[in-house]
């Protein structure tokens, strides 16, 4: 498998502000951000601000810190989004399902029932981006 | 969602030795097991020692402390199926795919083009599996 970083992947460009997302949490070692084709309502992503192309090349020690982070974007997805369960999803290179080459991890709430939109599903309104990164920064800070 | 831990849930039963497993690597905090119901050939879990029913409830310590082993085992995966990416999947509760509700984390080796079977495909040959073990530990030995 390649190792190659990209940095004009989507994601360093988000990272750098050269393109707009629907932000939800930033601190020193990631954002959190709604995913603009999202599987789900409230489909969200944890993107470390290191560089790495996925798990495989990423250094442990920003993986460590990441965690605590993605449990508690699920844990703030559950009550955002009136979830009854959640996926937590990490692809690494394109046979897995990895579309773009920065190191990210999928929160996708899950309701009873439903199955899963395939990510293919084209861009979700950005109202409707807006207001799910609206309700699930208010969960994160009332955690 | 319910929160509750049942001891006697088949992830605990292995913990405690009560029941056999194909086991790849065992440290002060986890085991490695491959999948008795594998989606593709070298699915493995990491099943944390400490209890949690799932992601939402798990200490955010013991978290940190599991993901760099997650990481060396999607490494080891890549190099013992030669794999062309890996899924990493986690699911919280039944309507997210939870089927044991110990918290456990798949690591699923891709070939290009061959799709993942489903999760309700039934057993897989013992000796499939120990052989997948032995390939799993050898190449985690060889980081």
């Amino acid at each position: 498998m390649a190792a190659i970083y990209d940095d004009q992947n989507i994601f360093a460009r988000i990272l750098r502000g050269e393109i707009p997302c629907h932000k939800v949490f930033e601190n020193d070692d990631a954002i959190v951000i709604m995913d603009a084709m999202p599987q789900s309502p409230g489909h969200c992503l944890i993107i470390p601000k290191a560089p790495s192309r996925n798990l495989l090349d990423a250094d442990p020690a920003a993986l460590a810190r990441l965690v605590p982070l993605v449990q508690k974007v699920a844990q703030a997805a559950t009550v955002a989004f009136e979830a009854d369960g959640i996926n937590i999803m990490q692809f690494n290179e394109a046979p897995a399902g990895q579309t773009v080459f920065h190191l990210h991890i999928h929160v996708i709430p899950r309701r009873d029932g439903v199955p899963l939109k395939p990510h293919t599903g084209g861009m979700a309104p950005a109202e409707v981006l807006a207001a799910g990164a609206q309700k699930l920064t208010a969960a994160l800070a009332a955690l």
